[in-house]
């Protein structure tokens, strides 16, 4: 079980978006909040001053501590004695590694939320950097936190359902029905203009959680690729829907589906794992209950908090079983392990195999591949193309 | 509502397969007889002639209409003053198109199971022949049966979701999870030998089903695919895997997924139809319930039998909302509308609404120039290829 | 597996009410045709000479067993070389007895729709009847036909749950949340007449369900009961509602809900039994899936067809798991024991332990006993009543 | 949408009860903090002196702030210029009438844990007591705070399914299944130690739960009940299961079953409300969907975060549909009206409509009184027996 730190121990973070109109800024301060192991310092809330001001006070920021841009805040964190520990950035696509770069420069570990970049290409050239230490760079896959999809990892390692076969993602959400962007919806702008979310809108945004979901519960690396990026909506200037056929690193194959277009769903995130004997079929808006699906003995629900399930699905729960978790504090255990990573770094320590879960800057440019193999399937007909 | 017809008029049917031992067989007994329209009355049950007899004994069929091959019995029934009106043929793949013949060129009309043929140039062979006259082909696919299944056509026919934009639809079964054809298991191993399933037994034997069904609901062809065909379980000679990806004739993109090797499925066929304003769910192993999920209003359940579903699945109906119905009760609304072909044609008048609903050698057709398509675009890489 | 029998062999069948406008009818035709057990000859199916008439002509019946009243029909059917073997009777509750006891007087079988009688003493004396024989009186509790509720049944009996503690059963329906009976909806006009219902509608009509699958299942009886009746729709002049706290024989305790306003329930039967160990829960509308819920293990999920049900189970089963069977399905189950237990009886022999299932009045004395002990717990405040 | 206050602004928060072995204090601990509403300043943890310091310690909390009994602490907040503005009480039942005492009568705000008394008697002196003011007595019955929850209140309080007529409703756990308190389980032993919990331990520590459900989403106080508590596990000397018939203030009837013994049961919490049109339904361990039946339309699914929902449901929401809440969260909905009430008591306004959401000691009230009902029910054969 959980329990939340003693706040005089608590990490000092500062954000790189996250404004009062950012609904991932708010969810990050929550998980980062949530276990205590984090406290809010510093950060660039927004670019217009106002709107930036404006967070900061809602958050209790101190107005020295409150910046006009990542580089100023990085030069200047990194100066002070108080300076914070970690920058957490959760602004558009492209800022993503020049944020990134600067605190790194500084010596000042980095959490981002993905992808990990706006293009393949930078996305090498940070993880070049990142290689060079010391400061670390983690990655807020936020699903890679629910206790299911560790207790599902779990069993798949276990070779419970044998050698994995065949995989079905898919994170197919409708929130891009209408070309709302036209009417000026600001989530939806940047996220469909390809200058700010990268050469394939709906992988960058959808597509990678459901490409890190199958990694981190199969263990397997995706070899080859069969897309096709589509634009279902019309007048759109980028891609809303991907359909891609995987070849695995053993042989497995699957399929996965990413769309903004998906009308009536709500959020759309599911995993479907065959192994040789059964399989395991997880949905996120239902993330408390595992189906394990054996093909010659009766289906099983597994549930978060059983006594049964594995170390490294109940050290990811707070709550008995029974008394539903939910995104956030499945975003909370990313932010507990990238705080464990954080503070064994400066410890000199190895981290937990708790705080190895959290994933990293490898992880993302593994998605930024995933992407890049994508487009270039599309333009090939289709064709199979290596993702390398 | 269905009511049980008077005995006094039943149909005379013959059956080409069904032996005791044919789980198929005894689910077209089934649904034959339950609203009454036919009688069983002649028939080859099985090749060898011990297992005829005993067929022919349990379903009470008299000695001289039991009979050694298709051919004899097409000639010798068609003689007969109280001859046989249609033969319904559950034989193995390759048996479909010759026997269908047979009956066809003595006048007798035929009911045969899917697929239509063992391959594309039998198919279209048999198409010509059809197309002549005067005896019909009718074609079991018995998911189309199903009253939630009219339902959806209807709901999309309406325009209730706007124009489709993505359809996923899967086919994915467990029952090849381990290659038992290898240990004598009869029903893989005529189902995974090309010389008796044809080019691809994977869409031969589940992905038709999952094909038919989209282009029931949908009225869309699918005018291209990318497909790959691979065989998963080790040792196997014929394919137990289908991943297809589509293009729809309105534009429209998709995912077919056939399977045998879907471990922990009990049988696996689910659609999912995304319009403009919202989306449709169902699922066979639950096929009383209709999720209709719009976008922009609350997402609502339809249940067979409610009082507000259209005409169509009214009379697909017997029994009342709450009261579940099933597979045999979705068979037979395909024999009651086969039984509505084979009358009208006798009566030389156009056949109901509802008994255009029984697919036909046309639609056998179009799944055999899928199977096709996808045999060629995973030949050549998984490049599109156009479905002729 | 069952297989639709030899037609040559079927036991001749005569109907006491199922009209075409009768749905319940309806079920019993098709349930009674499903496995090829009976064939329907001779009946009364309507007071009305014309809508008698009308019926016999729809179903087929020869014009000179088509009878004015239930006497001359018992004494006619018993008089002919070719008369009827049964009887099935499903005219309103007061009808149940006096037609009963006309057939077991002429040695013919009956089967008999739910409630036994409208009264106890009526059903009292209807016992002492059929236990003097020689013909049978078997009653059409048809949801203890399903295959899950048999595996049910086997998993408490063998002890995996331990010993029974607790059990929740309702039946709770919506059908009569409005009062319709006052608009001439005759379904509900005999329904809710007392005088043609007897002392509680709502127990006659849907309690009997509740208790009979209660019983069914844990193989306990009903010791004490504390009950209220109430009339929940202003201006009904029956009880639309029952909620009764029950003591079983072995110390467990439970609630029955009995109802016809449960508002926006499409049918309502729904069963959860508790055991030391863990729980069982089934629901009418989806009852292909057991959910047996254990307290120290992962909860499982049942499903009809599955290799590792009990012998009772699969012999219940017509088609795979997967493939879903309905309500006619579990009725025809009930309809073919009722067979076994009609030859069993003319060739003088055992009848098979499946047979032993069908219910019998034995099980509807019960019924109606405790339906009296409600009366009299509601009439005294609630206090805790006897069931005899 | 919530957000995360100013911590300049918190509350300063005491606990009585939560140590570092206390599950509840833990939940307690995230509520609280969730929002940014509380900081937790002083307490006594727990009885011993060195796990009342180990609790304080891994909370941060300042030595001179932790105390060793509640009354200490009371007297020694109140003094500080820096003192707790309230006081959380999560001990066991016997300490929550004498721990609100205590700081009521300086003045300090209580915030406590259910049910409110151990009696009946001390929970009408508390009333005495928290009527004459000023300091507030609010009350964690934290399942009222989920989203859904309210948009139920609000669906029955717009008369969308008219007069409510029936409800069934339950808080049937399965964790007291074993006699675990014989073998040392603390959270068993005082919850089945009547001296402890009070005269019933089953309604005291989950009835109370489903009757604040009942009471709080349609708006009816219980005038009667018949009710019966039994022992069902051997050897326990605390009832452990509750069985009660309901009658409404409106005339509506109901059924509220309480268990600890409920075998394979996670949580067990459940509510349905039946009108005139139509039903819902919500499970607590599947909180984000709210099933509206209708009876004459399409059932609904309606989820958490949808743009239709009321807004008291969108104001108890954080983050977007599709992205699951829990627990936590529910409850930190408690805490954050909790500081709504306290904040606008010390500056002299009406709370917010929302603040009114929060739980008060008056409901506490009510609580025991139905239990009081219960036992003298339970004690005279189950008789109807008045609710004061």
């Amino acid at each position: 079980m959980k329990t939340l730190g003693n706040p005089t121990q608590r990490l000092r973070l500062g954000f790189v978006g996250g404004g009062l109109e950012s609904s991932i800024g708010s969810t990050h301060r929550y998980a980062a909040h949530l276990d205590g192991h984090f406290e809010l310092v510093a950060g660039v809330f927004a670019r217009d001053p106002a709107r930036n001001r404006a967070a900061a006070e809602a958050y209790g920021i101190a107005a020295d501590r409150v910046y006009p841009d990542f580089q100023s805040m990085a030069v200047a964190e990194a100066a002070r004695e108080d300076g914070i520990h970690a920058a957490a950035i959760m602004a558009p696509n492209a800022v993503h590694v020049p944020a990134s770069l600067a605190f790194l420069d500084q010596g000042i570990d980095v959490i981002s939320d993905k992808p990990l970049a706006a293009s393949l290409d930078e996305a090498e050239h940070l993880l070049e950097r990142v290689r060079k230490g010391p400061a670390l760079h983690l990655l807020t896959h936020n699903y890679s936190g629910y206790p299911l999809i560790r207790e599902a990892r779990e069993l798949i390692a276990s070779g419970a359902l044998g050698e994995v076969r065949l995989v079905q993602v898919e994170h197919a959400a409708g929130f891009g029905t209408r070309a709302l962007e036209q009417q000026g919806a600001k989530a939806l702008m940047w996220r469909t203009d390809p200058s700010q979310a990268g050469a394939s809108s709906v992988l960058a945004d959808v597509g990678v959680h459901a490409h890190q979901l199958l990694r981190f519960v199969t263990g397997q690396e995706i070899s080859q690729v069969s897309a096709e990026l589509s634009t279902l909506v019309p007048g759109r200037i980028s891609d809303d829907n991907a359909h891609v056929k995987l070849r695995l690193g053993n042989g497995a194959r699957g399929m996965l589906w990413a769309s903004f277009v998906a009308a009536g769903h709500r959020h759309g995130l599911q995993l479907r794992v065959f192994g040789e004997k059964g399989s395991l079929y997880w949905h996120q808006e239902d993330p408390e209950r595992l189906e394990v699906r054996y093909q010659d003995q009766p289906h099983q629900i597994l549930r978060r908090g059983e006594a049964w399930l594995s170390e490294s699905a109940r050290l990811s729960t707070r709550i008995k079983a029974g008394q539903p978790e939910g995104l956030l504090e499945a975003f909370a255990n990313i932010y507990s392990e990238a705080a464990e990573r954080i503070r064994a770094r400066r410890e000199q320590r190895a981290p937990s195999a708790q705080g190895m879960l959290c994933p990293t800057a490898e992880d993302g440019l593994r998605g930024m591949r995933f992407i890049d193999a994508c487009v270039k399937s599309d333009r090939a007909e289709g064709r199979w193309t290596e993702v390398m």
